[in-house]
């Protein structure tokens, strides 16, 4: 096995620089205008989800047909087998099969494997590793997609594709990634990949959030920093409402579970309760900059925004999910037939 | 979004002439002797269940198949997220999305959304609203069609073009819709498709049912008289079983629970037990004029209706089946490439 | 119905003489050597999982795209209906539709109808008549394929291609089926079909385990002893660790609950828990005449082998997966278009 090349995977977008991504949106612009095509024609997607999802089974299950392949949707645990992910494991428990068989099975039928593994939300320095993505990355022959574990490449992508098709360069331009309120503690994955995408293309970045406690991963954090060095642009955080979105030019808005509570959400609930407030409404919306406003989805409505900013004409949301269906079409493209 | 035309929805019949249904029988039967085609070349449909589904699902599967598009089956609440349908909502409770979101999303991504979502059958007053397949009517872009909510258009459609293969024109033929017992309180959707779909051409009907308990909803029974206004025929209902078959050419059976006790069903339950002595069975069948039988399946043998009926050479249950595929395909076909 | 000739099915390959299974093998290589072909075109493969499956269902719905068709994946039970098997059944359980519906409208709707359909693990007596499949196969008015029920006839497929592909001719080599250890009383089907195959291209068979208890089913130890008049090669059983390892080509290796236990399992748990050193591990490899080694999967590592023999060149337990996929191909093409 040793001297077989490792396959390109897209695991994360720290993998890939500016220009490689530039060249998937540019291709992702191009199926949106046309979108079928033979790229993808007699071959088969594998769609591993651990969680489940509307969005990006439908889009991806989509997107493979139209460019003449064919997606199998796999549901480990709930109609397939649950499955062992660490190394050297006596198996006596309830996993049937061990990752490395089903990456290197899944191998053999599929061009591509692609798999949505959530954090378990109990220990974060576990989840940190990302242990189901990066054994499937490990075994696996063929490219490996992440559709959402730690951090959410496919969903930068289309936040940037919808970023740049209506503030044209995003370079130096105002982006707000603010927290929001949500009544359990989500993922982090999101909000990780925003920072991640938002620098890497030279944005001026600001993080709001409530207190510390809420800060993200300083992985992610140190990572924005370090684009920003590679690529221009500006990172603050704030925890202040009124001048994170004074001037902002686009309002990105996810809600997650303080890292410092991570496992301890009962002690965490009554803390987040108390920031119901930072809620996306029309008010903070009239301090920015005239900012088209968005969010990967699912939202709750009068939860992290209010209907009002949902339903206006700035609001983006609808668009980032539809350009998901391009990007990922463009991604698949390359990892199956190389550089465009 | 006020000047987009609305997209033409399949929600129910009575939306539809009788010689728009004609157009789209007429197409059926050209699918049925000529079943491969490419009018849905490179489309997609959503195909979304609220409920579980062994003929919809994979007649609707094959049929957009056959026709060279890919259907994707979502399962909300099961392998998608919980959707909330109430507009103004603050969406403290289970559901993460709401249904405009997800209508506006599965329009970006579907040239078609078919949606199955039955009654909850804990108050008639709220279900009969069809509030999830409205709404997904009223959010989307494209096409909307019913797979079963109140009514069942789609298999009325089937029923309607097993009629006619076996009698010919149904105007004044006598169609009888029977109830027929069943351990639970079952949805009434097919049997108002039936008052809807057998008035609709203007056949003569007949409505047996245990009590008035067991009529079916006044507006049903009114849409029937209004299509007999409009296309001829009689509606009648009768509590005496052996009036009712004699001289009937086409028996219908469906199981539902009584209106009247929606949401009571533990008070029902002791009162629809004596009616057992409503299954179809042979004796039965010896009262009409050599009736053809069917079933909108699935049927559970030897309680709404013996062996012996379901495996005589006049029960059409099957071929009433496999219609669904060709009466649909017709129907996707009509809706994405419009008339034929 | 009576004058509609049966479909030619796969059951089980005790159905089918070696030179039709070795015609099938040739058909697989060639698909291994060429994956896409239009032998399916048009076509539909309804696969019914009464259980779940990973390899299965990934394979047969590659598989038949690969060929220009499309697999419908249907679960009874959980997103369709529970299904009623016993004829002349009140149907006032659970079952709300029976599976000579099920089975006929299937057959409306697709060209094969493959069933996965385990045993309930209560009385082998019951079982051991395959009622699920058994009933497909006579209400089908299409071929039915066995995606494993107390026989898994496309693993057997798979199985001796990887032989074949190893060790040539088979007729006379040395194959040990060895039971090994699992936490829980596993179904005998991969294990009563390994003797099936083996014994069908004459092999000169061992079967170990550790007593009389584990034996299998008389009906596929006789199968094996007639297949061996027919065919050549020998069949053995011991108990005899070193014995049965001693001078093997081919190891091969299942776990399954004893038969005298079925449906009392409490009480096998403590004998099968001191049968744990039945495990496949390099010491027994090394008393092998260089033999490979295989399993079905899905496998639990360090419980039914060792690490050192699934990671070892001589493991072929994710050949033969991929086989599934080529034999599998080979099956369907010959079912739906005849002979090669």
């Amino acid at each position: 096995m040793s001297n077989i090349p490792k396959p390109k995977h897209f695991l994360t977008t720290q993998d890939w620089s500016q220009n490689e991504l530039s060249q998937l949106l540019e291709q992702a612009s191009r199926y949106k205008a046309n979108p079928i095509s033979d790229a993808l024609r007699n071959k088969t997607v594998a769609l591993v989800f651990f969680n489940p999802s509307l969005r990006t089974r439908t889009s991806f299950e989509v997107g493979v047909f139209q460019m003449g392949g064919h997606a199998v949707v796999l549901s480990p645990g709930k109609d397939a087998w649950p499955i062992e992910i660490e190394p050297g494991m006596v198996m006596d428990g309830d996993a049937e099969e061990h990752i490395i068989e089903a990456a290197k099975v899944l191998s053999r039928y599929c061009d591509v494997i692609a798999v949505r593994a959530f954090p378990k939300f109990q220990n974060w320095l576990v989840d940190r590793q990302d242990k189901v993505l990066s054994a499937f990355a490990e075994y696996a022959s063929v490219p490996v997609v992440n559709m959402e574990t730690i951090v959410h490449p496919c969903q930068e992508l289309a936040l940037m594709q919808t970023i740049q098709e209506h503030l044209g360069k995003p370079q130096k331009r105002k982006f707000l990634l603010t927290w929001t309120y949500h009544p359990q503690p989500l993922n982090t994955a999101v909000a990780n990949s925003a920072l991640l995408i938002a620098s890497k293309f030279g944005m001026d970045i600001t993080l709001l959030c409530p207190t510390e406690d809420y800060l993200l991963d300083e992985r992610y954090m140190q990572a924005a920093r370090d684009n920003i060095d590679e690529y221009g642009g500006s990172f603050k955080t704030t925890y202040d409402i009124e001048e994170a979105y004074t001037g902002a030019e686009f309002v990105y808005t996810k809600s997650w579970g303080a890292l410092a509570s991570f496992g301890n959400w009962a002690a965490e609930k009554p803390v987040r309760d108390r920031y119901k407030h930072f809620i996306v409404n029309e008010e903070k919306m009239a301090l920015t900059d005239n900012a088209f406003f968005s969010h990967c989805l699912p939202a709750r409505r009068n939860i992290k925004m209010t209907d009002a900013v949902m339903d206006a004409d700035y609001c983006l949301a609808i668009q980032e999910a539809e350009n998901r269906l391009h990007v990922q079409k463009a991604l698949l493209d390359h990892l199956i037939n190389g550089a465009a």
